[in-house]
This record gives structure tokens, sequence and C-alpha cells, in this order.
């Protein structure tokens, strides 16, 4: 599929995230206004409340965007999600003759202050990479038991918590948490030394369903992606995690991009996952390609300095779609519910400079990692802004994420010492 | 303190699990009434939304029993708690000037529907029963490794699945799964064959934070106390639960008694928690009794066979308190909100009699339990019907939780064999 142009013309210019193709759904607001929803276009935001309330927008009897959220959007299914999608082509596409009524609903995005784009209701977090787990499963197991034996059976997850999850930009407060290292006679509680991320890719789940649904039934549930940031205290995970799986570790943030790109924008984008070493069991059988060819980075920025390239990978290093993942999660009856927001595990390639975390990037602290100031890192040092950024290079056009940033700022004072 | 004595006469007769001092609060409907709040008394639920509707509970400017659910109270904080309880009792003691008001606001029990009584917000499982912990260690590990390194130092939890959490009487259905014998080369999904309970309580946390809190903080934000059964797919769990912790294991369904009964009426059967082996770090320092003395017992039924009493404990059985383990929880700046459950883990005492979940009393289905029917257990079967109860014993008067009980349906077809 080729650029769709608009007459919002800094939606055609090349290297654009946002061009008609992509249309992601985010929620803003500028100056003294409540938070409202809208659809990026080139450098601008359209006011969804607005064209709601203007009659330019009609996708359901009620109003949905009436909140600042986009699950009322979500709950109405697939159906209304192409229906509106197509309607929001209609009124931004070269020649449209609405052009004159939608013209005066976009907003600059320079001047948009930007929030969580839906209500999250839960969030599970996958551990879908293969180069991911492989590399922790050496560091931690060493190289002849580095993926666990369930691994390439099925996806292998765990719930984490909806309440810790910020938009892009929210600052990340460096936790407290028990560490013991492995020379330590006691464990001692302390700010995370080894404080990280996860460059990730996040499903949202725009319907929900009480019983277990199979792969292709998954793939229709989800609205779409964003991108995902899974801080984690690699110190306080090593001593928490056994036997019930990380807590604490994962419990300070999880970054998201204030966009949510839709699937109906990713369908070009689509590429099979990895041929199965095993084969895989009837509920998890892949039914055509489900993962999406999304190139990804990360930068770090000290304070005060450039940021730094330091991972370059690509969406489709994933071994398990987001469908898989959801249609497992589903498969004991679990029920799912609009909002629910899926993680896709940590992606990283075969390469070094393709490794999504500085876990894997400085090999647990061992090969510290170089910045272009000079700087070198094993772990994150307050200060530091990291920013993830994904798009899929289209014909002619990109579909982009917009960032996923977050800068750390030092610990509290001990908060138990009053 | 003695028992309280109400014009409601039967919340007055020995035994009973509703008088004056326990007050719990539930969601009912009668007829075709939409749910409402209401509180148990005697044999009787006072009607709150009615009451509130008629002048009698006036506890914000804005109604909070107009929702069929109790976080709007909760959301109110402590005070409004200890106004609400000292408000009902003055409606509800005896020779109250109010009784001819409040009287036809009282629904017979018997015709009352119970629902979930509050937005499970979200769901942490802890793991906080010794003996129940050295137990299962013990079959997984052997006896040296029985208790994980970490446990001493700290209540070991995992986040489970809110949208699973169901009320008392809900059938609960035997799930599907990835089963792998250690003799089996290669998983496959099947019905899980060991499905079983854990009696715990479950702590609703009333008011939320952003911040971390220390346990006195913790303990002033628990708004009551509910029973609570955390059924577990044990074969799905040992195939998935490395590295990351139990996931599908735990999704099928949590069922929760239909009454909180509130912290303000355990307050006399406060116990502190056993000596400490090891001393804890101050973030999860003891400060006073903050477990509870409540009885607690497992009934087993087979389809259209009595019940056979299967386990008999108590709460005071744990290590950390529900106070302890919802500072930990916020000890890496995990944000919690009102409505947030947090499990106890499986209550177990120190005799084979007193294990709270099938595991334990059949070990891993090596010693099978007789029934009085004559049947043996090792896991559930299809039609059980099983039983938590839960009652604190005052000086002449109980303060119960009423039953927390659900049925085991047999799985469905092969959800993904079409």
């Amino acid at each position: 599929m080729p650029l769709m142009k608009s007459w919002v013309t800094s939606a055609n210019a090349p290297g654009r995230l946002f061009p008609l193709n992509n249309l992601p759904c985010g929620v803003f607001s500028t100056g003294e206004d409540d938070p409202r929803c809208g659809v990026a276009i080139g450098d601008m935001i359209l006011d969804c409340r607005a064209a709601e309330d203007e009659g330019l927008l009609n996708l359901d009897d009620a109003a949905v965007f009436d909140v600042p959220f986009w699950n009322e959007v979500m709950e109405l299914g697939a159906d209304a999600w192409d229906a509106l999608r197509a309607r929001l082509i209609q009124l931004l596409a070269e020649g449209s003759p609405d052009r004159d009524a939608v013209a005066p609903l976009l907003v600059p995005m320079a001047d948009a202050e930007m929030y969580l784009p839906f209500l999250v209701a839960e969030y599970t977090d996958f551990y879908a990479g293969r180069h991911h787990a492989t590399n922790v499963g050496t560091m931690f197991r060493g190289a002849e038991n580095a993926l666990p034996p369930n691994w390439l059976h099925m996806p292998i997850g765990y719930n984490g918590r909806a309440s810790s999850v910020v938009v892009s930009g929210t600052p990340v407060r460096r936790p407290w948490g028990q560490l013991k290292g492995p020379d330590d006679t006691a464990p001692r509680f302390a700010p995370s030394a080894r404080f990280d991320l996860e460059l990730e890719l996040g499903a949202v789940v725009g319907t929900g369903s009480d019983a277990p649904v199979t792969v292709d039934e998954a793939d229709t549930m989800i609205f779409g992606y964003v991108l995902l940031n899974d801080w984690s205290a690699r110190d306080i995970q090593a001593w928490e995690y056994q036997p019930l799986g990380p807590f604490q570790a994962k419990a300070t943030a999880t970054t998201i991009s204030p966009w949510i790109v839709t699937r109906a924008a990713l369908e070009p984008f689509r590429v099979p996952t990895p041929a199965r070493e095993v084969p895989l069991l009837e509920h998890l059988k892949d039914t055509g390609p489900m993962l999406y060819d999304i190139a990804l980075t990360v930068t770090l920025a000290p304070e005060g300095k450039p940021a730094t390239d330091i991972a370059r990978t690509n969406a489709r290093e994933l071994y398990y779609s987001a469908a898989q993942q959801l249609a497992h999660h589903t498969s004991a009856g679990c029920p799912m519910t609009p909002g629910d927001l899926l993680g896709s595990g940590t992606i990283s390639g075969v390469e070094k400079y393709q490794r999504g975390s500085l876990l894997e990037l400085s090999w647990g602290g061992k090969e510290p990692l170089t910045l272009d100031s000079g700087e070198t890192r094993s772990f994150l040092e307050d200060g530091d802004t990291l920013a993830l950024e994904g798009a899929a290079q289209g014909d002619g056009y990109m579909i982009g994420f917009g960032p996923c940033t977050g800068t750390i700022l030092p610990a509290l004072e001990n908060p138990y010492a009053r």
C-alpha cells in the first residue's frame, strides 16, 4: 500500500511518523482544556471530542468521545474500529469535502500535553523474545540451561501491575527494595543499583472474552500496539523472584508511548513468526503472519548530554505473537477485559547491538557500555533519559509510534527512616 | 468487648455470625430489584441505599450508596468508616429511637442474592503461611530446601488477575492447560487433573497510596477482610511456573466471601505474628499485633453427598500480616488503589488436619483423603462443592464471614478443537 495523501500537508512529508495511513489514537490537552481523545495526523492532532460534537464522527448512538480515554471506542469492537478508520480517512484525505469543517478541529501537536491513551484494566508482561530469554538464561543459569524447558512450548508470562503504567514523559523514581548480593550474609533495604529498561511492544486488548479464544479470535480482539518500557530493578528481582516470579522488581513503573498505533495501520507490516524448533500445541498454532516488521531503537542521554543509540532491533525478532500470548492467556478460562495491556517481553536480536536491555548490553555489568559522551553505563544512573522509538517502513511512508521516554529521578530518602 | 445487643433479635442469638458487633458489608438484590449495598445484621440485611435515600445514613455530601459496590465508601477513608460503623450501631442497637424508621429497610438474608461486594481493582496473592510454604517446598525441593532463602525476610507474592475474582456460589469450571508430567517427553493440552483449593484470607485495600507506606500506615488503609479461595491447577503450575511464577494455574477463578468483615469488627481479635527466626528489615518490622484469631474450616461435599470437614486451621498461623504485605507491596513505589485485594497465601497449621489445600492434605496425591461418604480425594473432582468458613469467637458472640463456596463444573469440550 502506498502513501495515502492528506490535505494536512505535514502528513505527506517523507519520514513523517503520522501519515494518513497511520492515524494513531491518543489523549491530549492544550492550554487549560480537559484531556480528550485525538488522532495524530502529520504534526497536528484531530480533536475527536470536538469532531463528535460537530457531528463529523458518529460511531455509536451514544457519545464515545465524551471521556478522556479510548476504552469506549475499543468496547464497540473491530467493526466499529474499521468504520472509524474509514471515516477518519474520508475526513482527512486529500480532496475531502469535509476539509473546511475539520480544519478548525486540528490542534498543533507541539502545543499538546499527552496522557495515558486508555484506562489500563490489567497488565500482563510476557517473555516472548527468544534472544532475550537466551541471554538472560545464559547469565543466570549457564548456556546449557539458558532457555527454560517450557519456553519453546508456550509464551511464558506473569501478571504485572496496571496501576504502575504511566505515559511517556513521566519521570521514573529509582526504587528502594530488598537487595542481597551472592556474597552478602543478609539482605538490606536500599535503592536499586541495577535499575534497567526493557524494550517491548505492548498489545492493547480492545474487546474482552470470558471464554478461551483461538489465536485467530485473539488477533481480532487486539485494538492496537504501543511501545512499552518495562523498567526493571535487576537486583530486587534476583533476590525476590523465586519461587513466584518478579514482583517489586517490576512495580515501580511501566512507560508506554502516548499513541496507540491501530492493528489496521500495521496490517501491511505483518510477518511470520520464526521457524518452530518444536511444534506448538493446537491452542498456540500459527495461522498466519502475526508479528510485525517494526524497527525499534533505544537511546540513552545522560543528564545534560546528547543521546547515544544503545540498541537497534525489530519487533519481528519475537518468537510468539501478541495473538498467541492472548490465546494462551485465556486458555485456563481467565476473563479478558477491554483495556488489558500485554507486554511482549524484551525484544533483542541475535547481535550485541540488538539487545533490548542494559542487563544484556552490559552482560550483567561485566562489559559496561561506552556512550558517545565518553561515560560508561552498566545500569541506569540518576538523570539518564531513556527513549524508545519505533516505526514500520512502508512504501514512501512510515507508521510511527512517537517516543516512549522517561528520566530517572534519584531514589527518595529512605521512606521508612521516620 | 461483650455482645452488643440489637433490636434485630436474631443478631443476639449465640452462634450467630452477624451480631451488632460485626456489621459486614455486602452487595445484594432481592426479587427484580437492582443490586445494592447492604450490611448484615442477624438473619437480615439493612439496605444501605434505602437508608441513605431516607436520610438515615449521611456519609458524604454526595451519595455513596447509589452504586452496587463499596468502593465509594472505601475511598472516603478510615474516619468515614468509623463514622459509618458508629451510625449503624446507633440505628440498630437495642433501644434505638430510629427503630421504626429502620425496620422497613431490613430484608431477610434468605431472600437475597449476593454479588461481589466491591470492584476489585487489582489482585495480589501472597505466600505468607509458613507451614504451607514449608509443606509445598518439601514436596517440590526436599525438606532441606523447603523454605526459599528469601522467605523469612519478606512476604513473597505475585500479581494475580482481578478479572478472575468471583463471589461465593459462582460455579468454577475445571480449566484446560498445558500439562507435562516428569516422565512425559512433551507437554499436552488437557483438562487439569490436579485442580485444588487454597484456603486464604483476603485483605481489602480501602484507601490508596502513590508512595511507600509503613506497616502502621498500611494497617489503616485496610478496609476489611474476606475469605478467599485461590483455586489452583497444580499440574498447569508445575510446568509453567519457572522462571516467572504462576500464571494460568491461578487464572481460572478466585472466590471470595460475599461479606467484607471490617477491620473495626476484628479489632478485639488481633494477635501478634509468630516469633521471628531472623530479624525483619525496617520496612517490615512488627509494630503491634496485626494478625487475627479467626477459626477457619474447609468442607468438601461430593455431588449429592454430605460434606466432610477436611481442614481446620486459624488465620493466626500466618507469618506476615496483611499490613506487612501491603507495606512491602508499596516499597518499590507501586501505586495502590482503593479496591485492591491481597490474598494472604494458603493458611495451614502444623498438624496434618490443619492444611489448607488438597496438595498438602493428600501430600501431592500420595496419601488420598477419605471422605465421610467413603470416597477418597487427592484433588478436586467434578461436582465437588468446596466451602470455606471463618469466624472469630468473641465473649458471647462471633464475628462471621459467611460461606465462601464453589462447585466444580466439568471441563469444557476442548475449546480449540474447532
